[in-house]
């Protein structure tokens, strides 16, 4: 299968992800890009929900993290351990979000360590974007790469 | 209406909180309680999805507030504006979330700047308990209050 139709299986097979209606859109460069549209996932005040923002950029990292380990064989369990954000403005759109590894991640030495001791760690940073390409909200993420 | 029954109205409008099932228990002492089946939250390892976690942890500090304004007679909109999580082991049960105001928050303090200047900021934390009362995942995060 596809990288991202399984990645996109994977979503789909995740009730709240499902509830989200979110889909990966591909590697845009070494960026995965997400879309989800706002009606599955306004607030009260009709813009886009937090947690739906929160969750969303998540999932780029985890997915980001999946295709990678894919490409290069691995097939570790991916856990997200701890996160920041920032909600930089309302988004009254659809949620358009991408995901990179972390600046400065040296992505062989993580798959060495993975390889060697079974774990690993790695950093994303995750955005979503308003339709003028303004970044409406943005984390930084830490996740642990088990061997099953 | 009473207070929580408004709280649960206002999550039920909302599509992607809908979709989580979240319900406001009730106040206990000072923290909110939320409650979210496993089954609506659950990701591709039967166990919660970690933005489904971000989602009911920012919900309840939301609640909270909203809560506390009511109580105070203020018509304000609560915005989340940052937070910091920390996912701290797997849950295979129903998501038990809470959420108080951060230590050292001078609520009435935080009323007067509110009602001086339009505008105000909050700090909650957020928790999500396992069956035997441990926490999975922890959050803190500032919200912004602003009076329409």
């Amino acid at each position: 299968m596809d990288p991202i139709d399984s990645l996109n299986a994977h979503y789909a097979a995740m009730p709240p992800v499902a509830a989200m209606q979110v889909r990966a859109r591909g590697l845009d460069g070494d960026a995965l890009a997400l879309h989800a549209p706002l009606a599955a996932n306004v607030n009260d005040k009709d813009c886009a929900f937090g947690g739906s923002l929160a969750g969303i950029m998540t999932l780029a990292g985890w997915g980001l993290l999946t295709l990678r380990l894919a490409e290069a064989g691995e097939t570790a369990e991916v856990y997200v351990a701890d996160s920041q954000l920032r909600y930089l403005k309302p988004l009254y759109a659809d949620l358009e979000a991408g995901a990179r590894l972390a600046a400065g991640t040296d992505w062989p030495a993580v798959l060495a360590t993975l390889r060697e001791r079974g774990r690993a760690r790695a950093s994303i940073e995750a955005w979503v974007l308003d339709p003028g390409g303004a970044r409406v909200a943005e984390l930084t993420a830490r996740f642990a790469l088990l061997r099953p």
